[in-house]
């Protein structure tokens, strides 16, 4: 389809008022854009710093009409906007990244079923619906074993780890009975994520690779440069292309990455993808030439893509719930970017901000976590 | 004053619509602080990025009221706050920097005093107020010398240069027989800015200093490191502190310099100070761990000030006018930041944006312009 860039002024909208669509608001009107943030109505601190906002619901489909009509294109900040949303949306307007990623992030089968025809390695999976279906999956495929509803899965959540015949029951109980995907456990070594963007002219440009570490399911750092062989590098963006490409994608893409040693050879399956900007790229608003946020911005603006090199060597860490009450000490240390996002209330484990720690160069390659 | 930090989620006030207004607004946020910005009705780009508004004249005392009992601090954009304006706000909440600083850069005359007394080496200068003034003052400090109104001078605007005596009559009209200042023109080698904040609790933080060039008295790029001797960085940063401890300042101050090379020797005269975030200081967006928006938000708000060094050696240029559809070009070039204002109208040599070419450490250090 023909798309003209974007000129400056046009407006942007994004589905979402969380972090990332505040992100994403503050790098668009470095370009002279402007945003409309459309969310249902809550703590959406995406709205502080936006030209508009829409507090309506998803189903709404008089406010998405008006919304569609103020706007040149639209975006979203997550995964699991409703189908329904999107189709009445590009009756009126261009939705990127567009409805073909959405179908396949939203349902883990989808999900696996699409990547491994493309021929992207991922861990040995089956659909599951029962308990009898688990017993017989988990005796393919062998144990441990994890079992993820295939719907509205984030952070750990929906996610039940098997380790004996007799868990069946009770992982099926876990997750709520839901459909869901049995999949291998994966003793990894490491988890990477690729972070790149695809144009509408089909360019693939993707950022370094971080190295992340989760706790309790949660993302709590990424390190870049990670520690790994260079064409293990090559190969993740490779495979990052291959899913850009098969989706027809337009916009910044997330790859998260098992890195498996086997007698001293890297091996890599792909854990999951995300459509829209992910915490595992937030280093780049400090250590790149453009971040993903500008980059997606540019990427769904027809703009040519932006540089993705980095300047500086980084460590990013959230701030989970009361970790955010840090940032006094935070703010005096030096090399260190502070991020807030602005939410009302900091329960457990939600991401308030996060922390930057830039170093030069090659500073931090051999050094451990 | 006791000034408890403020807390994430407070608002800041900002008085100006127009871009320093709105690269305020787009660093706040990233602390987690919301932006009011207060401004007349007309072309606001910061109004876009903004979490409120208000439109109204800076005589407004009522709008002023309300505006005052929704933010914690106000900080303004530009020097020329109307001094009653000033006065009203202070009676309601903290404004910084505050009405000490504002006396001294709206008047040159003032200025140019203040700087005297504080034993800053500046041009000689007399206060006039007509032809006969004018003729006796170029008398005692020699030709050529520049007329300069006390008021409202910016981007040349006010200025008229004198190289006869004839010419006195010419320029007391072609700056509208306003009182003024004759200065002695400085016959400079280079021209340089000090970007430095001063935090409440009387810290002094400089970033690096820029070296600038100025087209038709409109600044066009400023490159960074200056190619200066370091005792004259020194120097300059001595020059800038004793500036704002002299007016008790709270928030980032620029100080424009004129170099001279005298028989292989570096000397530095005062041109004028700005009492807000400035131009010249564009390149730390991109180029330092802390930009001199964030900066002036950190010191403001009684925040530990940031860490002003710098990961990149950087070029900034002024897109004026019609250069801003440059974009697409603009926005092709690896290692290049693009900044666009969001202003509605391209009028001739208005600033509509910037871009800055960022470098590694040391690599642009012997090069010219």
């Amino acid at each position: 389809m023909a798309f003209e860039p974007l000129r400056p002024g046009a407006v942007i909208g994004i589905l979402g008022g969380g972090q990332l669509g505040r992100m994403l608001a503050l790098a668009a009107p470095r370009l002279g854009f402007r945003c409309h943030i459309y969310a249902p109505p809550g703590d959406n601190p995406a709205f502080d710093v936006s030209c508009a906002h829409t507090a309506a619901a998803y189903e709404d489909e008089a406010a998405l009409a008006r919304f569609a009509s103020g706007v040149s294109v639209v975006t979203y900040e997550f995964e699991n906007v409703p189908s329904a949303t999107c189709a009445a949306l590009e009756r009126l307007v261009t939705v990127a990244p567009g409805r073909e990623a959405l179908r396949v992030a939203q349902d883990r089968l989808e999900e696996k079923t699409f990547l491994s025809r493309l021929g992207v390695p991922v861990a040995p999976f089956t659909s599951v619906a029962g308990v009898q279906d688990i017993e017989e999956a988990a005796s393919r495929i062998g144990l441990p074993a994890v079992l993820k509803t295939r719907r509205f899965g984030y952070d750990g959540k929906g996610q039940a780890k098997i380790v004996s015949r007799s868990g069946c029951a009770e992982a099926w109980s876990a997750i709520g009975k839901a459909p869901a995907v049995l999949e291998a456990f994966v003793p990894f070594d490491a988890e990477l994520s690729v972070i790149a963007a695809r144009g509408r002219d089909g360019s693939f440009v993707p950022f370094d690779i971080p190295e992340n570490w989760h706790e309790n399911h949660i993302l709590r750092q990424s390190r870049v440069p990670a520690r790994v062989a260079p064409e293990t590098v090559g190969w993740a963006g490779d495979i990052a292309r291959g899913i850009a490409d098969g989706l027809g994608y337009v916009g910044v893409l997330a790859v998260e990455l098992f890195l498996l040693r086997r007698s001293g050879r890297e091996e890599l399956l792909v854990n999951e993808i995300a459509p829209r900007v992910h915490n595992s790229g937030h280093w780049t608003l400090d250590a790149c030439h453009v971040s993903q946020f500008e980059q997606h911005i540019r990427a769904i603006a027809g703009w040519p893509l932006g540089d993705p090199s980095r300047h500086s060597d980084s460590i990013m860490q959230n701030l989970l719930g009361l970790e955010v009450d840090d940032w006094e000490r935070l703010a005096k240390e030096p090399q260190t970017a502070v991020h807030i996002y602005g939410k009302a209330e900091a329960r457990p484990g939600r991401k308030m901000g996060h922390f930057t720690r830039l170093h030069p160069l090659g500073a931090i390659a051999g050094k451990g976590k």
